[in-house]
């Protein structure tokens, strides 16, 4: 048999399993240096050093985002080579600060499967863990695909969906954010005065800005995070599908669209945890992308006074302006929308 | 109102007022490799710790033009996200090298206001000032810019428009340039034996290389210096306006003309002033660049024997070999000039 | 006479002549991202200093090929900007591992010239030297291209073909390999358990991965090694040529099947030597790149028992996967392979 993997099947799952992933990785000044060529974020905090210091950091932590591709592209061809659909996120908390240097792995646990009635295929669910070179935790979330079966007559076994949060409480969020000094977190800096007590549940953000996607820029940074999935670089074969053309990766799109939310949220610099995202529909170069947030929650952080967390509705919109906040009509969602992800973001009070 | 952010007009500047932009930027290694595979540089002092140590830096300096990028980047949001024309560049000098691990932020002063006669917008001059993590001054340079009026019935305030030097002058150069240990500077490895004594005015070099601009490219690097100016990324928008395709930055024109001069110019590894630019015509992804440089001035530094400055003329053509000099035709300019940039390089005596 | 270098003729080469190339170059954790996004390689000792510490390497090394075309790129404007072709590779040895923080430069010896009958170009050979900062070398190897004449009347030296080795041999490699800490080598995070005493003679792997050629990328990727090759930049002049288009740098192609090359191979982390290098046909943005390796021998390294060499072939093939292992019929190459690589890789026993 060949040496060469070709990703597990559904039946090669079972409960409770812990799946190492390859491959370890030191995440560097590089990488963020091509991580803000990629998405432009302009968030203080991760841009200077200086900054970070007088915040409370010791340094430039590396961005929330960039960690959690890292830790998700490892999980790729153990988890979700075989993937018919990637059907969702919950439970991404962020539990310590990752900075340049650090070494990340991955592990997943599978924690639910079951099989579709059609025999073809099951969904699995995994709950992986990214940590660093000491075994510290750094994140961990919940995420759950429909992989093939190799075989269809391969006996399922019986099946198991984990019960999951529909989002993350306040008490889960703050592990990866240090004390903060707020005297020196300088909002001339950091691009606008509204510190978290200045917003409201229910207000509505339009960022404004929009970004064209481009092949390369994908590739660059799919590749960047290891991630191998092959329907994001294999124009031959994908040119055969439904598409016609390389689907970009879904974490590309909330990667442009948080740098795009920048623009009115300067200072909601830290993602604490993703409570759900849904890829509305696929992204391919060409495509030009728009954001706007709203607030949906708006909560103190247990036990401390220096900052606030406001749970976040981020909707992507392909070449759509969203002065009007495209999202749903009823069920719904207008056909503009690319992602919608709901998540807790971290700001000084 | 929206906190997301759209820009001053016109008539939100006062003259004097001091700008501090956001958003302050710590400069690494992982920058200056994206500078290098984005142009491809190969000035020895910036390529090489081991040859800037020789020379009499404490390590490789970061590439003068990025730093200028980098400034540059933080102030658009807000002095020209509702610009109609970047107009000019004067005075700009380089007062103190960075070095991977300094933090750059910007501040603008406002020194300058024009009213145009239409009354629908007006001339902004600011002058930039882009300091490291001490409060040094890197850099200043004077830019102004066409910005539109918010409200036409704004009523303007008196004009001043600066007076501002036609170039700078030998004692303006240097204050970037250490003492340099001529011994340990080896034209072997700079890669042409000519010093500041072999070149002479009126000397006109035709740089032989060129380069084919690419979307992806372009992007990446103006994102890279966090410059948010919707026209370099935003082609749903651009496709319906003058020139239905996405502006290319023209600071990305720049790099990539001083990039190409090396070939001729190898030990002119120093930008120490820009006396003027100015963007002749747009750039597109698809253009492919040529360059060609003239000595227009040739001056020692004053009170040091260890360097002198190289008054030059830096065009940039488009789909045309410069073995003619393309220029001026009278006052015209040759059609295929996309940039005609006026500089004082430093090259070893 | 213009100061811009049009590169050496081949009747500007002298048998025994050694040329110092500029620029030296610092390798740094902005190469190592940059190479990562480029192609995605995922070989553990690379990618994580806690894994190569672990395993005998002061921290993770360069990649060998990043090290490799760094040291070729230096080579390009005095030996081959006036090649009408490469012909070929042989006898590259690595020699000592290269670390973030190094600076390389390069030299060349002419071993070898023979001017052909048509006397309008000839062959150069040369010996290429790459050392660090210490003077120490870390990759030799030989490669001879065909040089156009400047003066078909120039009268040519006496032929000289240097004898080179058909390979290296096991006395050969190792040079760059630190005694490995086989203990703390974790097949579970290098991401496949066979290791060197797994495989065999004749032993064929489908690597199964592939990637779709972009010109953004190749651009990007060639610039970052300082290689200067007009052919793959300008498409302005390429326009008017024989192919239309820009030519792929060989290297980039080498560097993609050599990171696809993972799935299967994922302990032959070391590329010890190249025995040979044949790019069989052009590569093209457009084309979507496979691959496949042959092991064409195994043989231990003398007196270590801690890793033992592979001989291997390395195809690269294009818009065809390589389930039938592409390679030739006869004498004639099918014609979708792009590259035909003899190399040794080193993995741990």
């Amino acid at each position: 048999m060949s040496k060469a993997r070709q990703g597990n099947y559904f039946e090669d799952f079972r409960l409770g399993q812990v799946i190492a992933h390859a491959t370890p990785r030191t995440v560097t000044a590089g990488d963020v240096a091509l991580y803000t060529a990629l998405y432009g974020p302009r968030f203080a905090v991760q841009s200077s050093d200086a900054f970070a210091k007088a915040s409370g950091y010791a340094a430039a932590p590396i961005d929330d985002l960039l960690v959690f591709h890292i830790v998700f592209g490892k999980t790729v061809p153990d988890i979700s080579l075989n993937a018919v659909a990637n059907l969702g996120y919950a439970e991404c908390r962020f539990l310590k600060p990752v900075f340049p240097g650090d070494t990340l792995s991955s592990t997943s646990e599978v924690i639910g499967l079951k099989e579709n009635s059609n025999k073809q295929s099951g969904v699995v669910y995994v709950r992986t863990t990214g940590r660093d070179q000491t075994g510290a935790p750094v994140l961990d979330y919940v995420r759950w695909v429909m992989v093939k079966k190799r075989d269809e007559a391969a006996v399922a076994p019986a099946p198991h969906v984990p019960t999951l949060k529909a989002a993350l409480e306040p008490a889960d969020l703050g592990g990866a954010l240090p004390p903060l000094t707020l005297d020196g977190y300088d909002t001339a800096l950091s691009g606008n005065p509204a510190r978290w007590d200045d917003y409201e549940i229910g207000e509505k953000i339009d960022h404004l800005d929009a970004m064209t996607l481009e092949e390369a820029e994908h590739q660059l940074a799919t590749r960047l995070y290891q991630n191998t999935a092959k329907v994001h670089f294999n124009l031959h074969e994908q040119a055969q599908g439904r598409f016609k053309r390389r689907l970009i990766y879904g974490g590309h799109i909330i990667s442009l669209a948080r740098a795009l939310s920048f623009n009115g949220l300067e200072n909601a610099f830290h993602v604490a945890a993703i409570n759900a995202g849904r890829h509305v529909s696929p992204a391919f170069a060409g495509d030009t992308v728009y954001a706007w947030s709203e607030v949906l929650d708006k909560q103190p952080l247990p036990g401390r006074d220096d900052a606030g967390a406001l749970r976040l509705r981020l909707i992507a919109a392909k070449d759509k302006p969203c002065t009007s906040f495209p999202y749903k009509a009823g069920e719904q969602y207008d056909p503009a929308v690319l992602l919608d992800l709901d998540y807790w973001a971290v700001l000084p009070r």
